[in-house]
């Protein structure tokens, strides 16, 4: 068994209104200093070792990923 | 500016549907191998130099995470 982390963020010319209502929040609430947050998602999966890096693009590309806005990164941890 | 990661994912006692929902649906779109899965959030924050650790852990805590299912970890890219 592998663990494999795939992140899933807003591509960088898509507008991420949920990142910039916690940029928006963050003075209200005592904090300086941050200039940009953005939104995304993250999957820990549970993967067989059988399950190569070429069918690990294909699931985050076409089930976890909505490629018109969104990019992703496949990490295995250790 | 430093480039700061903040990974939310649900605590280990707690159910993930929206995981579940992605393990059950794999198989369906030809997908073998793939055991678990759990969905959580990940922040992308451009911060001052000025920010510390501590005053991170305190955004994570107050603002990006609810403590009671989530739990959090900052992590400074290079």
């Amino acid at each position: 068994m592998a663990r494999v982390v795939v992140d899933v963020m807003p591509k960088a010319e898509i507008l991420d209104p949920q990142g910039q209502a916690i940029v928006g929040a963050l003075p209200r609430l005592g904090f300086a200093g941050v200039s940009d947050v953005r939104q995304g998602k993250r999957f820990e999966l549970e993967v067989d070792d059988a399950v190569d890096d070429a069918e690990l693009a294909k699931i985050a590309e076409s089930l976890l990923c909505n490629t018109v806005i969104e990019e992703w990164k496949v990490t295995r941890l250790s």
